[in-house]
């Protein structure tokens, strides 16, 4: 349910403030919070962060991040059929033609250059100062301009297809586009900013992440329900109110919907070519061949070579549409995940007890999530593609053409001459399914029992040659319903493509189940929120602003939002009881709670929340 | 571990008689009670256990269904491919000679004739009465004679390959044999047997299974150790004294076994003329041809069909081999579900609750349990065939021949000139690897902490273009590993091939959790025992032979063993504690002990153990 009236009138002001903050619409934006002169305010981000690198960490800028990531995947899609690996090495130069060891030389160094070329990007806008965002509107600006100009100026390339690498070349410019507004949307809003509104934002963060981790009443989301229905109904992402989205989550899925925009793309650049030389070859001799054996209608020898096209771009489609809608359920899964592991059901999400402390295995899998998981779009991708083209060939050239045309009935003459044999089967089940109905089954105190066991052995007996055949087309339906299954949820890391008791040996599931480790180890929002506090508390209260009254409001939070309005009177009592439940509710936070409580001086690096 | 001595002094007699009276080796066999004369005395048997029908539920025979049910399947299979559907129906007839429908009509008719034909065989075993025995003798003798004769007068056949015919008839044949050796067993011991020995084998038995049910201590084996090293190494299925695999299982892994065989057979004799003819059409011009393309070495032409054939005998041989062994597996698993839920485990094995109550849907099921394995493990066969073929070949021609003949090296060329790819994404592991060892983590306090965010961040982004690379691979090892997994574990139906939270789609899973409830809600070792106390009791005292503080041993049995030889002082007393420790601990016993109690005309109808 969308809720247009916020929770409670301290946390109007906050979704307020929020929305006017994104311009991500909300999602995840950053507080501006670091230029502020005392470094305290600037936790639970750590101390450094006003440093150009740590980007990953702060929770800001992630629409900047995930454009800058789209860029270099797409440099590198790119790049893999490239034969100018390097923007100053031509390939025309005589050494390099034709040897092929050399380019690869180059294609190797080019993955580690495109990155460093690329970093400037995300830098400018990481150190949070005035200079950052003017240079960062500079670069940006520099970089599209000349992207946008050498694709005007040469819009054609003899690779593959004229226009492919134009048309590769889009998301690299979008995604330029993006950061050339963002950055002097940034600059203008750092002269124009008011400083104690931004401490309330990030106060408000959250508390709000903590009241959606904790509230079990509907969710609230942050559009008005008629945008929402189509996702609603497709069981697609819709945002959440209290729910960011972390910043790994965000890239992996911006380059991964690039990745199926990749290969979409050459996927259909390398067929058009092909199919265009087939239909040139077909010349009157051939045709006649194949009118000849039966392949192709007599009327209108054209049909097949549309026909192949169609089901081409047919497939394509549907692979790019289901590709999509994973990657959105695969949003909705992790959401779910990382709420129930915040809540502590350890069990909900990985079905068996594990700690969520980081480990080396953990940390490598966090580092390459996102690779992961845009190169499974891709493989899942090509795999559709490959499966739902076999399968519409296979399905008009059996079935549609041969009911237009008439001719070429191989499919249904022999459908034809089976047809005792499927009326048999089905028979078969019917009779069954009557019989356990009818005559096995009687009601018996509430409850079915069995009666006529003696006809029931008889049925067994007389029935089990039909059943094996029975069998054999639950075997050919198994054997496809789990092949479907598998390629169309290639994509989505958050489930095992193995058996429940080998779950691990899958790579992708692997991944993900480390990287959910580490980002709830180390973003928990009740060890946020605490630390914020604390830190609000040991500071000079004048210039914080707050009471020690109003530290646990956090903690109020976390009963239902009815009982929080009713609760004026003593506030601080029924907080104190609130603490108790949930610390009774999550026994892991006890070990925590207290490491942080008697080591103060740890308040950049959070404890583990482990759960033994 | 196996138990020589066994576990109390009024047990050792049992064990000694169940092994005496088995000849499947302490499977299951029939304790021949129904001859006697109190009809009481026949349960947990129904009251009609000495009709011909009701062979399925009567637990005795289980070899010999099994092998008529192996006659019925080979028939079966003989049929799919055979002219003459029907013994008494030539296909020579002018009529029936290339019309394709009138011979699919014959082929339904004889679905449906050869259970009717072979029942007979069954029956006269289920009856329990010696003239039975002695029709089954003679009927057996002469099904086993004419097959035989057929053969030895005839042993080749114009179909696919000359012996196909005759190899194609062996299950048949050996089913007979064990036939003809078991009806006049049989028949000599029902003029030997006696009666008391057979009452007190059935309580035993009874007995026996209880302990085995709900003893938390290790196993014991029907066999020495030394005899089962290696099905125990290979996690396969041994025999283990108090668990009677239900004869339904029985059926559907003879069956299954059948279907290897038979579709191995298949898969060689249409591989052998095929190859046979490749090679006598491998003239000089081919090979010539052949070998200017680089196909095959010019040293030796006839490599490539060599190695085809090996290959091809290497993949079946494997596939037939991991088949089987998953059907052993597939045995261990059954145990272990069983043992589970008689002792109320419902979420142990389904995942969630479940009734385990009779329903249509489960009926049918189970009906058709048996014809659904047998099916599976023909498909996965095949399907493992195709697999491993096609691996095989690609790795002797990729591989081997060009080590050997030292031509036609393009894999290894692809390899070679790609090393610096292989070693860039080699070292980009261990690079990560050994950072997130040495440099991002920190031991604190017994737990990992994360550390050097910074390098951590910078780390992550250079590093994305080539985890993508390593993410191709991994997604491909994902695939790869994913569709092996599915075809190895195909003919298992206790495992399903789809992911946790649409399991119930795959209809083999779906017939296994299904027949799975029937078994357990018909035949709960608890009931059955329960029943057949109840029943000594309430007959003559005197002609029973039984005490009613001998009533409750089986409740004792439930208590862990070395508790029960200390217990021998009070032992009613502590009965009746291990009757409230069940009790508790199985609540849902409960209900069908009372209702049991309250009514004891329903003495055939065991109520359902229903866990809601």
């Amino acid at each position: 349910m969308w809720c247009p009236k916020p929770l409670c009138p301290s946390l109007s002001n906050c979704l307020q403030q929020r929305e006017r903050w994104s311009p991500w619409g909300g999602g995840g934006e950053g507080h501006p919070i670091c230029s502020h002169s005392n470094p305290l305010l600037s936790l639970p981000l750590p101390p450094d962060c006003c440093s150009p690198v740590n980007f990953l960490e702060a929770e800001g800028h992630q629409g900047l991040v995930a454009a800058v990531f789209g860029i270099l995947f797409s440099s590198i899609c790119v790049l893999v059929l490239d034969t100018d690996p390097l923007p100053f090495i031509a390939s025309s130069s005589p050494r390099s033609r034709g040897r092929e060891v050399p380019s690869l030389y180059w294609k190797i160094m080019a993955l580690l250059y495109y990155p460093a070329f690329y970093y400037p990007l995300i830098a400018c806008a990481t150190i949070r100062h005035r200079a950052g965002y003017f240079v960062g509107c500079l670069l940006s600006w520099c970089h599209c301009v000349v992207h946008i100009w050498q694709k005007v100026d040469c819009p054609q390339s003899p690779k593959i297809y004229r226009y492919y690498s134009l048309l590769s070349y889009v998301p690299i410019i979008l995604c330029l586009v993006v950061l050339s507004i963002w950055y002097p949307v940034l600059l203008v809003r750092s002269f124009t900013q008011e400083k104690p509104a931004a401490r309330e934002v990030m106060h408000c963060s959250f508390l709000l992440d903590l009241c959606y981790v904790y509230s079990k009443s509907q969710r609230k989301y942050q559009f008005p329900p008629p945008l929402m229905l189509v996702p609603l109904l497709c069981n697609s992402y819709v945002p959440v109110i209290g729910f960011q989205v972390p910043l790994k989550l965000v890239l992996s899925v911006t380059t991964a919907v690039i990745a199926v925009y990749q290969v979409a793309l050459l996927l259909l650049v390398v067929f058009i070519p092909n199919i265009q030389i087939v239909r040139a070859g077909m010349t009157k001799e051939i045709t006649v061949l194949l009118v000849q054996f039966g392949v192709v209608p007599s009327e209108n020898p054209a049909v097949p070579v549309c026909s192949l096209t169609v089901c081409y771009v047919c497939s394509l489609v549907l692979s790019c549409l289901l590709t999509f809608s994973m990657l959105m359920r695969s949003l909705v899964m992790h959401r779910a995940n990382l709420k129930a592991l915040y809540r502590g059901d350890v069990l909900d999400v990985f079905y068996r007890a594990r700690m969520l402390c980081p480990s080396q295995q953990a940390l490598v899998c966090w580092m390459s999530f996102a690779s992961f998981q845009t190169a499974f779009a891709c493989l899942g991708l090509l795999t559709q593609q490959v499966i739902f083209f076999v399968c519409t060939v296979g399905f008009t050239f059996l079935v549609v053409i041969p009911l237009q045309s008439g001719t070429n009935m191989h499919l249904f003459k022999i459908l034809e001459n089976m047809w005792p044999f499927w009326l048999t089967l089905v028979l078969a089940v019917v009779v069954q399914n009557l019989l356990a109905h009818f005559h096995f089954l009687e009601k018996h105190h509430l409850q079915k029992e069995l009666t006529n066991r003696r006809a029931l052995c008889i049925m067994t007996y007389l029935l089990f040659p039909i059943n094996v055949l029975v069998g054999v087309l639950a075997g050919v339906w198994r054997m496809v319903i789990s092949a479907l299954y598998n390629a169309v949820h290639f994509c989505q890391l958050d489930i095992s493509l193995l058996n429940r008791g080998v779950e691990a040996f899958d790579p992708g599931y692997r991944t993900y189940c480390h990287y959910l480790k580490i980002e709830v180890s180390q973003s928990h929002p009740v060890m946020k929120a605490f630390c914020f506090l604390l830190l609000q508390l040991s500071g000079p209260e004048g210039q914080t602003g707050l009471k020690p009254t109003d530290v646990e409001e956090g903690i109020q939070l976390m009963q239902p939002v009815k009982g929080l309005l009713k609760a004026s009177k003593s506030k601080q009592t029924r907080a104190r009881w609130g603490l108790a439940y949930t610390l009774l509710n999550n026994p892991s936070l006890l070990a925590c709670r207290k490491t942080v409580l008697s080591d103060p001086t740890a308040n950049g690096t959070q404890s583990c929340p482990a759960k033994p």
